[in-house]
């Protein structure tokens, strides 16, 4: 049998690493930084895609598709923009044999060629608002790539809307932050805090930036999806103006929201143990797996295995219950069931000819220690009940995990105390000095100022001065 | 009201770039060569993706996910691949502020990449076959481009397939391109032809190339999807090899096939007439419209209007129909109607005051001339079959237009005079020489050998020498 996992409580990062490509959710490649998304690992993404999507075209959004290259100039025209993307682009120098005139850029993110057009596209109040959202590529040229979490190319998905008005940008920017929160919670089963960043995090020319937050197995914190507003900062930049319904001219009020590939390392990270993956049954690409068991040479028994085991699945099919047979040949069904624990099944079926004469099956599911032994006509019946419970009881594991973790504390050598392993609620006084003096100490930031949560005006655990918040905000160690 | 598209007749080539713009499918970027797929666009081109992709699941292939860039050297490998490609390679010189060691070349194609991937993954004849598949963008720095026909940056599938024979591997060949088939006939309603191109027009690599050819409303041809069959070309140039089930050594066998954006045109220019689109209803973003007909200032009407027209939309929407109210304010119905028209919607409902008191509705099919009256209590329950009926007119419309235009001719005087407007079935010695003769002469080039068709054995229409082929190939000009 295969090596065994690096325990998470041993080294946490090389059970990552390890898990990634054991899995076969992803490949290194020979192009420094980026990787190979694998059929395991891209079937998720589809899942995730495809979920996210309807809920962005639920609430009035339409796709399209911008350019993978953006003149270079573009981005010079948001002075923080630039700031912030410069150091990472990627550049087209040369093309069809020649030298270009004005080098192209990868697009690390949309916001300049996309305000180039919506300046073309949006002329009066009965333009507004533009609903647009593009599933893409981007590029970001970080030094140090980890898969999944940061790696030079990765796929996302980024809305970028239009409006009229201030308020209506905002009730944009915190819709699609909570259709990303329910969306973590309802489909992904992670409990994640969703909050404001404070100034010193925002996204590049931002005026406000709102984040889900999610806890891994580590108590790391992973920021899994932003939203930000960005009030008139680009329309003024790109001159996306409109006649509004006062005739006078006005610059629109604009949104960005992006959920990127690296969700995929949230699920990994937020649900794994010591056995491997733990897949979320709405986003698994297998929910249930049926390992047929016989002797080799017994032609008989295989056949009789092989017709109830594919029996069952065309009967979960057509619940659309996604199941796989495990129908690999030269493996034992010992190497098989480690196989689909790593891979994180929800449900496995072992059925062998033993079983067919009592009219059982064997079912392990990936959150149970025991085994059970359910009667072969009800199997089928109980499926989606069971897969329903698994996703609720991911859930409440992952919750109580994120509560066990998530400590108050109101001084800074608790703070300091605490900090390893937890998420810690402080009342701050929002000074960047004072964040980086804190995370120069711990390595903590300020992960968000929660949308709900403790209400609290006390003083700043690190300097004392009063707070700048209505609430206790998170810090911790992020990925 | 619009200036009117160009007619046709007078210039189908005007006429297409206007109803690209005008119908909203896509616009100019400011990068050279690059389009915006708008979201009219974009959601004709999810629909081709949703069935074509479950098309290739249907058969057994996986989605994964392959890096944009590509070291240089890589396509320096396969020496027909490189002289190929190598003109229109788009090339990254700079990034994270550094020259790169070696220069990164943004993907026009994925065989270099995924060749090297496979010699990793394939060890044994029981990991094959692979069936794997891309949906991906694509660059080509082309130097005359036109919206969705040939634009630098494309988006497309690359399915990318390893075999333990040649037998199989060309099967996988023929099935993939039947796919391309049925799908064109059976979703978009273009009867293209299919056929296998002759050497001199094959993929850059590739032992076999079959192809679909679609004829556009000007009568010219238009490739609109390849499946390569490679031979072991790849699997030398990038060490692909297996350890047989006899225990030795060999090389997999590869294919590629690809379906692009491209054929997006195909639809435009296959279907459309002088008022402008006519889209395939089982493709179309939208399939009803319907458009509300009342007087500003009379809000009655206004709600009884509305009212109804949500009924039925939502009644359409349950039988999944795909439907959109017009609720656009500040234009008259018939700046509607011809809206709709354009965008090539292929039933429009009408619906007024007067429609109301007679219990009636004012149904507009895009292929037929007059309008009908139909009972509001019918409207419903027909249009899931007006949708199937409009799919086979349309399909039979395009069938007639190619077979009135598809001619044999046998001599090369008849061949000049017949090459403008027609598809040609002739007779070919098989020499690139005189492929290229014939191109100078009259632009143009040969389509296909079809697979199903005119067996014959003749002399060349050209140069007189004996065909090389069992039957008659199509010569025509291309986009």
């Amino acid at each position: 049998m295969a090596k065994k996992l690096t325990p998470q409580s041993q080294d946490f990062s090389a059970w990552y690493n390890e898990i990634v490509y054991k899995a076969d959710l992803a490949d290194l490649s020979p192009v420094r930084g980026s990787m190979v998304i694998r059929p395991y690992g891209f079937a998720l993404w589809e899942n995730i895609q495809k979920n996210l999507d309807q809920m962005f075209k639920d609430t009035g959004h339409e796709n399209l598709y911008f350019p993978l290259l953006i003149p270079m100039s573009f981005f010079e025209r948001e002075a923080k923009h630039v700031e912030g993307f410069a150091p990472e682009l990627a550049v087209v120098t040369h093309a069809g044999g020649k030298e270009l005139e004005e080098p192209l850029v990868i697009r690390p993110t949309s916001e300049t060629i996309i305000g180039e057009m919506y300046s073309k596209w949006i002329m009066s109040y009965r333009d507004l608002p533009l609903l647009y959202n593009q599933w893409a590529n981007v590029m970001r040229w970080e030094m140090r790539t980890r898969p999944f979490l940061r790696t030079t190319e990765f796929l996302w998905q980024e809305g970028h809307t239009a409006h009229e008005t201030a308020e209506e940008a905002e009730a944009e920017t915190i819709q699609m932050v909570n259709i990303y929160t329910k969306f973590a919670r309802d489909y992904a089963a992670i409990p994640v805090v969703t909050g404001e960043k404070t100034v010193g995090e925002r996204f590049a020319g931002a005026k406000m930036t709102l984040t889900i937050e999610a806890m891994m197995r580590d108590s790391k914190a992973l920021q899994a999806g932003t939203s930000h507003y960005m009030g008139t900062n680009f329309a003024e930049a790109f001159d996306i103006s409109f006649n509004d319904k006062e005739n006078k001219q006005a610059f629109v009020h604009t949104t960005s929201w992006g959920l990127s590939t690296r969700f995929i390392g949230a699920i990994i990270m937020g649900h794994g143990d010591d056995k491997g993956l733990i897949m979320p049954p709405r986003l698994a690409p297998v929910q249930v797996v049926i390992v047929p068991i016989f002797r080799k040479n017994d032609a008989e028994a295989k056949e009789a295995v092989m017709t109830k085991a594919n029996g069952i699945a065309n009967e979960l099919k057509a619940q659309s219950i996604r199941v796989k047979v495990d129908t690999r040949q030269g493996m034992s069904p010992g190497f098989k069931f480690n196989d689909w624990e790593q891979k994180g099944v929800p449900i496995r079926l072992e059925l062998g000819p033993k079983d067919l004469e009592n009219s059982t099956v064997v079912l392990a599911d990936r959150l149970n220690e025991a085994k059970e032994t359910v009667a072969l006509d009800r199997v089928v019946g109980i499926m989606a009940d069971r897969l329903e419970q698994f996703h609720h009881k991911l859930l409440k594991r992952a919750t109580d995990f994120r509560d066990e973790h998530s400590i108050e504390v109101d001084n800074y050598e608790d703070f300091k105390a605490s900090i390893e392993g937890n998420w810690l609620l402080v009342n701050h006084c929002g000074s960047e000095d004072c964040e980086n003096q804190i995370q120069k100490d711990t390595k903590a930031t300020p992960r968000c100022i929660p949308l709900e949560g403790i209400k609290s005006d006390g003083n700043c655990v690190h300097c004392g001065e009063k707070s700048a918040y209505e609430r206790k905000i998170i810090f911790a160690k992020a990925y």
